[in-house]
């Protein structure tokens, strides 16, 4: 096999073999870097080049970066099929990922799609709608007693299978790169995104830096699990104490922390840290304007508002809309 | 106000006001025609321009419409914009619609980014699910006794509200063309249309003649409502008796049917017939391949294979996959 990639890490010096995949660091579990050239690859199932609506909110004029509509109903399609062509590529045959949500019912489509048997991680009491989607996308499901242990189970299975690892694998990474140029025309001055893996916030933070854009990075969190809150102040944080509602931010710790730091630093942005009772409001007002988005995408809106009240001038800011709200229609409701 | 339009009827020679809005015949009920210069209007939401993925079925190449990528979940979304931008600019402040299911809940959104009341009148059957979606969405709904009811019902609506009809105004059509410049790169020879109401059909079909492509226009529909096939035989027809699963075909008659049967006789095209057995068989493929849509868009890809069967060259046709399985992700399981 040709020889263009290897992995490394940059907490504890290892280096990978070429061409060779580990998930996260197999000497102290960082996540990974790249070096030398990394595979291409193209959209498979239509995933990206979603809808970007400019809005007048308030008299500034942002863009709803519309990523809901991806093909498996969220951002997740772009690392997620970028990560399983290059499975693919390396002979792989089945996947496995930890997660019940987003990334888990996007990894089952994309491996049933490339001919890979998927394993689903997920806990017990993860929603019986969840397993039933994943279930229809022909995924083995292995039930955990905890959010904790379904990432040890996923860790083990990774000697066998290709671990999507979302949280720390680089490709998911590349995978996200591609949204930069959809936006590339707006020129934006700011992104706002909620971010817990912080995928999507490094891969537009990336992407955008390489097309010579610097625009100021906003990550949205959940109160109770605001990782980036042990590096620096929230220049807006919510009064409540719970952040349920936005279970697409659940990672109380990210292994891409110190790098999400470093952008929004670098890029003069900030942290936003919203509760429940914010994310139910800005659910409302999304759906009253027609984007049928799940709760954790709300907190962009809410975001954006608070800057605005912050004297942010926030024209030409893409705000990222990053779950549907189908998955989840019988529980919108209670919400709303 | 500039005098731009009128509606006509040619079954009875009806003629419209000038630029009144009228949701069917007010004397013979029937579908209702434009004449004049029509209004245009932009997509406000971030619908259309969904994604064409290139697929290789049994050698041919044919390209798969994701028209289930739209803002609500379907291509109802095209109409219902153009519809309902139609509806504020001639001043209305409420619409109706008398439907459970696509229709009504690009309704019920519209409606509400647009700042019009909606009224969705559903069968009392209609699920629990939907209902939450609608009223999620600030509709308010109002529930009758039987589909038929339901119809009188909106009919009634419509002499304060705006009517959206699907099935009976032109202006819906006008809304579906836009898909038409969407795949003439395409060059498609053929299009696969699951059709009831035949809105998409029509809009394709005429959106295609006025950029100068001629395909063939094949219709797609299930053997407990193949309005069609009293004017004309199938080219294939399933065996069973049952096509409950294909809810977005629920229509018996279709007030368009004879312009349906024309755009097909004119293009060359022909129209299938079948049953949940095969629907079942085809949604099963789709999930499988990564696409995933609501039962009745899998009636596009079996329609698909028994043209292959046919000995139909197939090569660049284009299948429209109508609406997003989401909405229905507690049920596919049961199906599949």
């Amino acid at each position: 096999m040709f020889k263009m990639w290897k992995l490394f890490c940059k907490k504890c010096g290892f280096e990978g073999e070429e061409d060779k995949y580990y998930p996260f660091c197999p000497v102290c579990k960082s996540s990974l870097y790249i070096k030398g050239e990394k595979p291409k690859f193209n959209s498979i199932l239509g995933e990206g080049n979603t809808p970007s609506v400019k809005e007048n909110i308030n008299g500034y004029e942002v863009y709803f970066k519309m990523e809901y509509l991806n093909p498996t109903g969220s951002f997740k399609d772009r690392g997620v099929s970028y990560s399983l062509q290059l499975a693919s590529s390396l002979k792989y045959k089945c996947a496995v990922e930890d997660s019940s949500g987003n990334t888990g019912i996007s990894t089952a489509a994309y491996s049933s799609r490339l001919g890979l048997k998927s394993k689903i991680v997920i806990p017990k009491t993860a929603p019986q709608g969840k397993k039933a989607l994943l279930k229809s996308l022909n995924a083995e499901i292995i039930e955990s007693n905890t959010r904790d242990e379904a990432s040890l189970i996923a860790e083990d299975l990774s000697r066998s299978c290709f671990y999507v690892s979302h949280a720390r694998n680089p490709f998911f990474i590349e995978g996200m790169k591609s949204i930069a140029k959809e936006i590339e025309k707006i020129k934006p001055r700011g992104v706002i995104i909620p971010s817990s893996s912080f995928s999507l916030f490094l891969g537009t933070y990336y992407g955008l830096k390489e097309i010579g854009i610097n625009a100021k990075m906003f990550a949205v969190q959940g109160i109770e699990t605001a990782s980036l809150k042990e590096f620096i102040d929230p220049i807006y944080e919510s009064k409540g104490k719970e952040s349920k509602l936005a279970d697409g931010l659940a990672l109380k710790k990210s292994p891409r922390g110190e790098d999400a730091i470093k952008a929004l630093k670098e890029s003069n942005g900030g942290l936003i840290v919203l509760d429940d009772d914010e994310i139910k409001l800005g659910l409302k007002k999304l759906w009253q304007m027609g984007y049928m988005v799940e709760p954790t995408s709300a907190t962009s809106y809410i975001a954006l508002i608070r800057l605005i009240e912050l004297n942010y001038d926030v024209n030409d800011y893409v705000l990222m809309l990053t779950g549907n709200g189908l998955k989840f229609y019988d529980l919108i409701e209670k919400i709303l």
